[in-house]
């Protein structure tokens, strides 16, 4: 073994030190949220929004969130009900025997593409990346969350009617939909009084978003920090909607309104 | 080799000959259809009754269905997309130049549970039944159903509102009917004039109900002969619904009414 400088200990130590500092001195903690695609535009929102205002957050994704406390880490080529049990048990991990506020579901994607060609392929996608992420944010939840915590999913505007263009976006975002009610429904497998609602938006503002659409009116863009802050709230108990409800996020000349669907 | 008696090939021509007179002598041939699922309780009884009224019928299923003209076999472990391809081009191999009538999708299943346990195992062998088996019905459609044609998926009653107890079947179900809007919308990529229908069941009058359900009520059940014939007539251009229609079958005193959801 090479023998360590005094330099390089002063400078161990000052991480340690500061580290510490981070964790004990602040503020006490808000309480404790799983942000499930904590990587993503959005998702990465929402683990800065938390930290900002003192909670302890754990990203899921396939990649770390440095800013998190804790991460829990998916392998892309897993089975769904491999993906499942390891994602549980990580969050088992990381929490010991505490209980969290709330779980978040903003991992997502989107393809297009109608039934003459590649629908399987499109579709798999599709269900991967918006369905899978939903139920075992589900299943997180029934194991994880605390009475009356809040469990949000991330459905799409569009899938509430005919998507004839994005087939495969729009039955996984439907079934993101049905789930959500399901979920707010009687011996559903969660805590009592969880609120359980997915968000709806139309387009995100992110910076993906505007190098695909630069001529586009962003004014009808929903800003992130918006969606975060409304996490937020609702995990703090505040402005709480119904049980089971379908938000659609509607943005006009930079203002957002929440309208549930039907 | 073993030399065969003349018992023998006279029983071989005798098999032979009544092919020939099954096949070239009755009637003529009405048109062509594909059932998927044409060796469950359901496919069967349609496979059987399109047979009778003298159509062509291939049936798709992990088993062969022997009634059928031809079969296409599934391979269960075959990811989405190689049963997609695979079924595509076993399909076009059956039907040489020719295109079909109607495609009928009745393949599904059943799972129950909520989301405290199982729910990426139920989910997922839902989404294989139900999901998996009308998105590659979608494509058998654009690819091979003649302009004018029928397309039909199965959906379920219960999953039009939440379904707390039976979570991953609730979800595939509700992707079944955002699938069928799309495929009734522009550009879906189907035939010009298709028509696409879901039926959604409340509960069908199988042996299999029976046997699990023995002291339940069956003239509240709908017998698969009347589901068989309702197929045959929306093929043949009669009584044909709104396409994009979503058609519950609500059985009472043994009859049933078609009731379109919403």
């Amino acid at each position: 073994m090479s023998k360590r400088s005094s330099r390089e200990k002063l400078v161990e130590f000052a991480g340690f030190f500061e580290n510490f500092l981070n964790k004990n001195t602040s503020q006490a903690m808000a309480g404790r949220v799983v942000v499930y695609g904590g990587r993503g535009a959005l998702g990465n929102a929402c683990v800065q929004h938390f930290k900002k205002n003192n909670w302890w957050v754990l990203s899921i994704d396939m990649v770390a969130n440095e800013t998190a406390d804790a991460n829990v880490l998916v392998e892309r080529d897993a089975s769904w009900v491999d993906q499942e049990s390891s994602v549980l048990s990580q969050v088992g991990s990381a929490l010991s025997d505490s209980k969290v506020d709330a779980v978040i579901c903003v991992a997502g994607g989107w393809a297009g593409g109608n039934a003459a060609k590649d629908l399987a392929k499109n579709s798999d996608l599709m269900w991967r990346q918006s369905v899978w992420t939903s139920a075992i944010s589900a299943a997180v939840g029934a194991n994880y969350l605390k009475p009356g915590g809040l469990l949000s999913l991330t459905g799409a505007k569009p899938a509430l009617a005919a998507t004839p263009g994005m087939m495969g976006y729009g039955m996984a975002k439907a079934a993101v939909h049905q789930l959500t009610k399901s979920l707010a429904g009687k011996d559903s497998g969660l805590p009592d009084n969880s609120l359980v609602v997915a968000i709806l938006p139309v387009t995100l503002d992110t910076p993906m978003n505007r190098k695909w659409m630069p001529k586009a009116d962003f004014s009808t863009w929903t800003p992130l920090e918006f969606v975060a802050d409304l996490f937020l709230k609702w995990t703090k108990g505040e402005e709480r909607p119904a049980s089971g409800s379908l938000l659609q996020l509607i943005t006009q000349d930079s203002v957002t309104k929440l309208v549930p669907a039907e």
